[in-house]
């Protein structure tokens, strides 16, 4: 049974950078399938990037290697850790990427990656990826135990985003933007457990959205609506159109949430 | 030998929404090889979809399984549905994506996908490319019989999208642009077995091309051109430049051809 | 074990060009694994993609099939090849795609592909990619001996891009740029062995940079630095921030390089 190692960049797919990551990784383990989690989020955008791998990482094999390059510091003294979790392994620079994964509970193991033995012979300043993350990924795939790789750290030690916590006083919640997708769908902090009605009032820049919707299609083309979305937080969105061209906000922009119906205090 | 489930979305790559649909897929299904036919057409654009899925999948492998994921009425009542031809299986929503598909001759097999088992244990209103369509395709490939799906549904049943097919009037044949691609390349839906001459008037908007050509680099650079694209239809080309910058056309758009030298009516 | 095909074209990701390629290899060699180098680059940029190609190919296993669909002169008269060095396989059209792979010493073979018999059975005039280089690419990791699939022919009967070599006089070197990155990085054909001392004044355009950095993170944020890039040539590069859109700067362009305490004459 191939291992599955999953890439997790901000590199894109004009340059050659994820596709000498994988021709690295079949040079050193050829049994492997290698999926593309994603590559054309915003350069250096550390914050989508943790949420985003929080929110999809736990749909994938148990023992699937995530190798996590968002890197702006990358060549400077900044560590460069493995996470070992019950199920499964990250591999990133140790700038915050893998926030939300820290915060679990099931942690096993984390190191910090020194061992030279297991990186390409020729290590550039710029091009941490494709010199050693990925080759201590094809080596955790061929089964090298994660302590060869270099030795243990504590979690103590390790950089966290400082993310921003939805906040309820009284009946208003007010939570934050954490991504904006494709679609233009504006995805928040918010999650699901923290709506008690569904007669609710969204209030963000000039916008007001009222209610809770079940489908996009539940409101005409073109309208706007508020939903959960598919990680179970609250989505704000517009039926065949991009709310977020319509609005203009941006990522880390505050949203509220009023409960109508709701008067415990 | 690895079966093949092969991809088609309006998804993107900057979101992880391709790369978790794997995740599900490796998830139950290891032996597979998942090939990404495209992501990046315009969000909901089901015409778009239909014409280049139709055009594309007999190059695929027998037995290959096609998860057709352009859904902008997910959550909705539309039915999901597996389609079984002769060679392929499409997994898509029923909103007319599979057209083309359906027209076919040979079709064995139409399944309401409505049993549970194979879904995701929890089901998110706005995501079931990854609570559905892919873990129903994952167990395709495992060998799970398509009538374990749901029941059987009748072709007449389904919705097909109601595309405008050529007309010849004497000697004026009038077509519609049904793609424009990377290169600015314009793709009508006028096939090649309908085009009596190569002593060709070609006009749409304020534009005229005359005759038609074998090879892009038979005019000049920067020059217009008419040409049988790859898929034997009529395309509308700019040497080294994009024609669709400089006329200003949209999918949907109409044109028409005159055949010079031939005078049936 | 798994041969590697390595696919790079200026194909994108919105029209299924790339996917087509791979349902044609995998319906003739299912045994292989398919590696996306790059498609995203500009269209028709045929010096871009020989650079990238150049300096990346190095990183895949021994045995990796590289297939090439950079290709204005689809359907024309050009040649179509195969370049066998000692440890790789190069399918291209003979357009310069290949010359820096065709200056290193250890080309074993040159093949012409004419043999249509490693062809589709119907072969169009604008798509290649799918007709001939992708079945071609197939057979030859199904191990059909590369002498099949037409004549030998000679090296020096090929087409080779006119790339323009830095040059240096007195305590001046001048160079050019080969490629502008994802982040905007300006990568220049100015090689790391050319350079004397960190003690150098960099000039283009309007735009003066002093000094040889070691990391992106020595300079303030959006500030400008000089860096070797991660193939070994001189970069030039903004931390956090996008250098070509501050300067204006196109491939092609030309840059100096003033070493300031060298005084060899």
């Amino acid at each position: 049974m191939s291992k599955i190692i999953s890439l997790l960049t901000d590199f894109g797919n004009k340059d050659g950078y994820v596709g000498v990551l994988k021709g690295v990784i079949y040079n050193i383990c050829n049994n492997v399938n290698i999926v593309d989690l994603f590559h054309d989020i915003k350069p250096q955008n550390i914050l989508s990037a943790s949420w985003l791998l929080a929110n999809n990482y736990k749909y994938f094999p148990e023992g699937t290697i995530f190798v996590c390059v968002v890197d702006p510091g990358v060549g400077s003294e900044r560590k460069k850790i493995i996470v070992k979790s019950s199920d499964y392994f990250f591999i990133a620079p140790d700038n915050g990427l893998l926030t939300t994964i820290l915060m679990e509970s099931n942690l096993q193991t984390i190191v910090s990656i020194e061992n030279k033995q297991y990186w390409l012979a020729e290590i550039s300043n710029t091009f941490h990826g494709r010199d050693i993350f990925a080759p201590v990924a094809a080596h955790l795939a061929n089964g090298v135990d994660i302590l060869e790789y270099g030795p243990e750290i504590d979690l103590k030690s390790l950089i966290m985003i400082d993310t921003p916590e939805p906040e309820v006083v009284k009946n208003v919640c007010s939570g934050t933007i954490v991504h904006i997708d494709r679609f233009g769908n504006i995805i928040t902090n918010i999650s699901k457990n923290l709506i008690r009605t569904k007669n609710i009032k969204i209030t963000f820049k000039n916008t007001t959205i009222l209610g809770l919707k079940e489908t996009y299609s539940s409101v005409k083309e073109k309208e706007l609506l508020a939903i959960i979305g598919s990680n179970g937080y609250l989505e704000l969105s517009c039926n065949c159109g991009k709310i977020n061209e319509i609005t203009n906000v941006e990522v880390g922009d505050k949203i509220f949430l009023e409960f109508l119906d709701d008067f415990r205090t």
